[in-house]
């Protein structure tokens, strides 16, 4: 097979070929290089927005900013300094706080992109999906899942800032972006106490509505899971001296559909962490990318090595094949959003623990 | 096709065919009648069994047997009088009342036949699933999923009776029935308060563990679902004006699977229903048999038209395509438990409203 | 625990308990025995029906009695010695031999016991679902599904003797038998050369239509798997040194629904097994029933280590957990049927493999 | 809510906050315009390859260029215009045509983007996966999974020239590469008449091998179609005249898993079109893009109403949302790939059929 017989590379042959393969829109493979790499390169560095500079920020833009002005939110988005000025905080997920003033709404629209909302302080804003208020408390998850229509009103006298969380990078890539406004109709300024949403799936673990054969959907039914859940469910794995979570001392949930145990969106994977001071949990590092959330505690978080203090309120962006560990100097609640079920549903899921190189310095301020 | 010419039945070669089919263990379809019925025929009758008369036998059982005497239980089987002497409830369910006195063990088994355990009354009482304590309190549901270990405790100085129910016919008909008697060894004096079962599935609705990968089951992990929480989600479902709950004065529950939302065991469907006085449920009938065991309310239930008043600890047998209505006096509690996952799954499931017959006499005490 | 003291069991308070108990239509479990076994226990036994006799009878039958004489069918269903007199060859099956002479019509019926047919000789025959015509010819499997409206021609000179299996008995434990004779119209007369079934799913293998959503159904959309592509996928699999066929010299091809690969039908899996001479496969028992029929070459079969020779035609009852080996003297083509999607789906499967206890006697012509 | 008072925009003040901003890596939202669109945005666009010049430039470059230059293979690959010089065909589909020379080998190597072949032309050449040997000739379709061990060899005496498609900018998207190059050793050169996969999972649609549990895998087990099967199942479709395709002279095969019925990669969907003269089915969009070559037959594409005449061995491109139809002007069988179940399983598929915008004028040669 190596019996034949090449031209050299240098030939005006080779060249023309390259010129005319140009001509037609196609290039030679064997000139291309960094194609298929030993393992996954990204644009994306690890990075941490600090919480306290985003909750001054968000401020600020509540100060100056109309909350109706372009895009229909006042929203800071994460900008990762590795994707070249591009508004995203990874390859597929978009990060951004949003800040929502006194009496203030912003108004319904609704796209493909799927969001949700991680409320990191405060209370009494709603949320309405298709029309279903859910209650914004620190520590609560809220889901606009993909297509819904969704408005945030804040009736009180206080503002608030929560993590908002978007598929919006991997739709784009996929070239699905849909978009459509709300109507100018006066929006519900009475909103009940609890939404139907949870007085249907919010009952209680494996307790399900019977009614009737539910509407088929891609994404949970349930779309609030409070804070006093979670806080307590964490605390009860702790709690068992024989489970895994009390042996490690890192307790992990899945937020899941009540209906199906699946992710509760199908792009993206939420998770709520308890990191106890001393725990064991090693690095892990996996394919595709997240969002971590500060919601209480201090510590830092180790990326490839690199140690990022943390405070409450900080976001962290875990680009993909990054190595993650998280230290604990007290009990760290750490929310994290990723997007592991697309990865899972193509088959492209790897994760795998790491030895920790943990060092000494701080994160330079920008790695890039 | 009619053109054939056939010997008239009474020939004295048809006798003979007749003769040597029955002697080569063969039978002519055309003489058989009653195979193929226009809708399903049952053998069991609906039947009452009455809460205040288990709740007396039982005790005068326990008063007069001991629990290790013979089947490791001291069970008093509901035995359905279209069944033929059969211990059974239902051509599918095996239902009963299990009694255990004040200091009391029933001793650790396991068989593939799947049981559960609805209690009626009291509490300080532990089942061990695979050594997993689960608390046993008034409308607790415990589940002992096919070829688990399990054994009862009661610690404490009163006795109780309970609702058990198995899918023993059905497995007996499918030829199935394995069984294992646990080992002589000292039963866990001290039980937890809490199972590991419900500290790891247990913390909220659409909150599941994320340490590592389940080990796969055909059964629910949840192994307790605890009154309090199933009373709330009934509550939840009734309050909203907008539900189908609060339309029709019915509240109805499934009871699932929290990882996936499937029934709780493959074989058997559990629900619970809260009937308001006055509710609007239609009457219905379904393929496969169901029981159901009056928790608490009064009023009574209609099967095939006919009245059954029902109190408290009333055990009720619904054969197949039986209509079944509710009455209720004051507000009604219903545990039911059916065959309806085996019906779904060889897609033989049928359902129906059916228009009320509801009759001014009271039902037969006997109907066969 | 064993302080408590029981009277003794010869007391009158026991024999008045147990009065009191029957009166209420309530059993005493201590008192009843065989109820929970360690293995299965069948009534059905093993058994061998001769393909010749069944041939021979089914001819006498179609001289002296009409096929639409009852049952719409003229079939001589199998009678398992063990169960009673009833006309059932497993405790979940129903077998039969189905005879349609010349010019002959089976009229139009359906019901929700499923049914399917293998055709142990001949061609010529056409059976229609739902108005689809399929060729029955010798080796094909055809499938007349649960509910599904079916008919039998014979448009030819000659007879034809078929192999009949439904899961009548299980439908009937379930209480869910429903029939619907169909209507006096006249009967197409004419059929196409391959049915629509065929066109859209009989391709290839991994080639579906693409024309809209499929209708979804509990069963196959594919209605017949002709011989020629079941013979000739037996070739390849014994064909591939590397593969497990040609090691043991045993083939198996499991019928799949194309679109999904889930059994043909909820509640019956079929196969056909190619033994070799000198085959190497092992004794297997497993949950749950089934019929083989011999469709070509020669040799035996072992029940429990007991010998049944076998030749074509020979139809033969497997009880559950019975241990099953196959001699084959010259290469034998096995069609079986079994409820074993049924056990899966309820997750009471079970098999093994057996050591071999293989007799010289003879079976008993008779074993009960 | 409108009473709040903001600040002009023109403000030092707001000036300070986009600097400040822009100082921690966040942008402002209502700054950023085109983020969420009416209806999908593309970079790349509708194109069109001409099957004439792909041959011959293959033939050149095989006459220059070495196969193990870079890249391990002899690849020239489609480079949409809109993308900006990136080698890519779509948002997510790499395109390409390999050729390779008479005694050449393509060496083993493995990568997780998912590859497929579709042969043009020719025969003789054989794809070894994991191994195992796949014939290529015309019309067949050869898959080579996500972390595959893959190589190409031809031994003949005749270049062949294909089409390549992969699922490569998708995966590189998710930041999800991994390669490693195949061992030194000496390939097979000697290869079996046919694959195991086709002698396992090949014999003929519905019939599976039965020889204990499957490897489970993302993908299908059958790695070859041959191109006699998927005619022959083309021409069955529209042989029927109640059938779809009769009625509208398009037939259509989707490629599945014979195991499971799903796409034959969880990334890529593979279809067959066979298209008639004068066939009536509409024009259509998705969400997604494909890439379609032309296997036999001549007429048209339009793409979005603008006509791109076609040829055996053209390529085409088609980007999201852009509208599809074919003009037959004599028979026209056309192989397609696309990235739908990747949005399928994000729920972010959507379809339509739009109304034709045929254009009298060709396309132009190059749309950007």
């Amino acid at each position: 097979m190596a019996t034949r017989r090449f031209h050299s590379p240098g030939d005006a042959d080779l060249a023309g070929l390259y010129r005319d393969l140009a001509a037609k829109d196609l290039q030679p493979l064997w000139e291309l290089s960094g194609l298929l790499t030993p393992t996954p390169r990204t644009k994306a560095v690890p990075y941490r927005w600090s919480g306290k500079e985003l909750r001054e920020l968000g401020q600020r833009a509540g100060d100056l900013v109309p909350v109706g002005r372009g895009g229909d939110r006042r929203v800071l988005s994460l900008s990762n300094p590795g994707l070249n000025g591009s508004p995203y905080a990874t390859a597929t997920l978009w990060g951004a706080v949003q800040y929502l003033g006194p009496g203030e709404t912003a108004p319904a629209h609704r796209h493909t992109p799927a969001a949700l909302r991680f409320v990191l302080d405060g209370a009494g804003v709603w949320t309405l999906v298709n029309g279903d208020p859910l209650s914004m408390e620190a520590g609560d998850l809220i889901l606009t899942p993909s297509w819904t229509w969704h408005e945030h009103h804040n009736p009180g006298s206080t503002p608030m800032t929560w993590f908002d969380a978007l598929d919006l990078p991997l739709v784009e890539a996929l070239e699905s972006v849909f978009f459509e406004p709300g109507h100018e109709s006066a929006a519900a300024t009475e909103v009940r106490t609890r939404s139907l949403s949870e007085r249907r799936y919010g009952g209680g673990p494996g307790l399900l509505p019977n009614d009737g054969a539910p509407a088929p959907a891609a994404h949970s039914p349930l779309l609030r899971y409070p804070w006093h859940a979670t806080d307590r469910a964490l605390d009860l794995q702790l709690a068992d001296a024989q489970g895994n979570a009390a042996r490690t001392g890192h307790a992990c949930l899945r937020f899941a559909d009540p209906t199906n145990g699946r992710d509760v969106m199908p792009t993206m994977r939420c998770q709520m962490h308890r990191y106890l001071p001393g725990h064991t949990a090693p690095a892990m590092r996996r394919t595709g990318s997240s969002l971590a959330a500060v919601f209480r505690g201090s510590g830092a978080v180790l990326l490839n090595g690199v140690r990022y203090d943390v405070a409450p309120g900080d976001l962290v962006a875990v680009p993909s094949w990054t190595s993650v560990a998280v230290i604990a100097e007290e009990s760290v609640d750490l929310f994290t959003v990723s997007d592991a079920p697309v990865l899972e549903a193509l088959a492209l899921y790897r994760e795998e623990a790491v030895p920790d190189r943990v060092t000494s310095e701080p994160a330079p301020t920008r790695r890039y």
